[in-house]
């Protein structure tokens, strides 16, 4: 028998509109007696039944909703197997062709909790949530089921910890190889599985470093924060004269010196180890010009309450990376920050460049790519925001 | 000399952040001497000047500015040639190769008043304001000298009556042929010179058509509202198994109906020429379903009084158009009307979703393309929407 729990009166918009959470405060009665990472049904204020989930009385997210159908069985590998099945095909239509991309996405794929990177034949897994976590006897046996034999647990995520779960990383079955070359439009990006960050490849930016790289033929090309040096390397790829990428990272610079020399463009490649923001400023202060500079910065708001400084951090490494642009180049700006939305990060490097007396004209109005689905009512599914523009004088 | 025009105390915020509007009403003393057509240069409420633009004083919006640079001489053809330039310069840097494109972008290429459509080498010409027109022999000494040897001016926007100014369409310069024919990523589109909608072809679409088109190999495709038949053809010639036009115009069916043929995919084309809402209707009455929906409406809301209902029809649409999206197929949909925004849009949509029980997976992002620049401070030159989803049922 499931425990239910009810809802305080109209505390059930949310969740009827097809949000997948219940905070805590949401809950009429205690959360304590919650089972930690258990099945529960969530009860409208009225008692019918709205969701099926599981619990966590320690997060302020009580229960994350897994179904509406009260015949689904959330303890059962078939459930997983079908959404994972479900998560492949989008991908095969979406995708056509790709070997390596996000393969689920949490809340985007009606799996919260769960974020799987597949590397060709190996899953890159994330968990960051205790009812996912008590789940992983069900994720293998359905992740087998769909073919795929190995997988590495990259479970360093914070969250872990406000879930009460520790953070690690390791194998988690099968045989699994030290790294995996991924293929992104012809470049190749050797992925160590358990280095690098996150879990282990950005694949969010595929399609913007795809879209910008493939206008550098024969240009000047910068490349701040750029971990792997993914927009760079794209933008050698096709021909790019020479580019220089920015990454603090000494660990990181080198996995990026390795995919330069992979890709057969490492004599066109300048690694500078440093922090970006400074090596901007003095790039600014030698009077550097590039036909097309990329600014890839980490996230500046992890939290709300630091959005404004945040901004301001924006507009300065903004202002900076605009006034490096040659005349009639290009530009291309990304915040990963959930908490600065599309208008704001907009906002900000418009006032950047008027700042530096710059017009813009946005090309591209990007985000993470189709593997990240964003689902509408759920805005926490859409994050990163990547615009791409022609840069010349003020009028 | 120039006459100048004072603004208001505080009337000058938006001038002064880069905006090229001043409305009539944000003038310090009357508008009615100004010069009709004529050069004007805008000073702050405290005499410093901010801009020069050209002046009209039946408009709404009474001045329009072309530059903040007190030296430039907007009455000389050598400054409409350097800016055309500019805005060649640019679709070459991030359309490179593409032989027809939108080349001017009125606001978006800092020339209010002209929109010019590149077919291979002629050029449709739509000029909207008094100030643009009185203008003329300016802009076709610098069409010439950048090399344009052949216009056709399409003036059919309503906007021209709000500046006083007749409708009408006809040859301007040089020879013109009948039609040119247009290559968008391998589909070819045959474009009458004087017929058609707008200036003859829609080209912010393009990247929306490619990206979704690419996408239907072996598929059955529904494309509503479809004017020429831009998504059926860009699916066909991906190998879609057969696709349905619904376009309501007869003159607009019959080009597409030739254009199918010039591709050789009219034998799996079926077009039905009919209102766009009906068909739908009629459809789901039938049972039909298709793997790939695409609803590419006129503007609901040309007016930002009637943005409610609107949206209200909108949802409707979008209600039966996810109606008949096969389980897992894919789902395009489109609003060009600039009152309702990204988020009122995407809102309906997601309303429509729940209506009719399915999951919505939002894969692509798009607007209008490169050519059709965007500039951060001026929403107006954002207008069109366009959202592709992967369609599940319901979680």
């Amino acid at each position: 028998m499931i425990p239910e729990v009810r809802l305080k009166p109209r505390a059930d918009k949310r969740a009827r509109a097809g949000h997948p959470w219940i905070f805590s405060n949401e809950i009429d009665g205690s959360v304590k007696d919650l089972p930690a990472g258990g099945a529960v049904d969530v009860m409208a204020p009225n008692g019918a039944f709205i969701a099926r989930g599981y619990a966590n009385p320690h997060s302020l997210i009580a229960v994350r909703l897994l179904t509406r159908n009260r015949r689904e069985d959330i303890d059962h590998p078939a459930f997983y197997q079908r959404r994972i099945e479900e998560a492949l095909r989008y991908r095969q239509q979406v995708l056509p062709g790709r070997e390596s991309y996000r393969m689920v996405h949490a809340e985007g794929d009606a799996l919260p909790g769960l974020v799987v990177d597949r590397l060709r034949d190996v899953l890159a897994v994330q968990i960051t949530t205790l009812g996912m976590e008590e789940r992983k006897p069900q994720l293998e046996q359905a992740f087998k089921a769909l073919g795929f034999e190995a997988a590495v647990l990259r479970n360093d995520a914070r969250v872990r910890e406000l879930e009460g779960m520790e953070m690690g990383r390791g194998a988690w079955f099968g045989d699994i190889p030290e790294s995996v070359d991924v293929d992104e439009y012809g470049v190749t990006f050797r992925v160590g599985l358990l280095e690098g960050q996150k879990t282990g490849h950005f694949f969010d930016q595929t399609d913007n470093r795809h879209w910008l790289g493939s206008l550098c033929g024969g240009k000047t090309v910068l490349d701040v924060y750029s971990n792997t040096g993914g927009f760079a390397l794209h933008a050698l790829k096709h021909g790019a004269e020479k580019a220089v990428m920015v990454e603090k990272s000494e660990a990181v610079c080198e996995l990026a010196h390795e995919n330069a020399k992979l890709n057969g463009v490492a004599d066109r490649l300048t690694i500078l180890c440093d922090e970006g923001k400074r090596t901007l400023e003095s790039l600014v202060g030698g009077g550097h010009r590039f036909d097309v500079v990329n600014l890839d910065p980490p996230a500046f708001a992890k939290t709300k309450k630091v959005v404004k400084s945040a901004v301001r951090g924006y507009r300065e490494i903004n202002s900076l990376g605009l006034s490096l642009v040659a005349p009639g180049g290009l530009f291309g700006t990304s915040s990963c920050s959930f908490h600065v939305d599309e208008e704001a990060y907009l906002g900000a490097v418009q006032e950047a460049a008027h700042h530096v007396g710059k017009r813009l004209r946005l090309a591209r109005r990007g985000g993470q790519g189709s593997d990240h689905p964003v689902v509408p009512g759920i805005p926490e599914t859409r994050y990163l925001k990547f615009f791409g523009f022609g840069v010349t004088p003020a009028a």
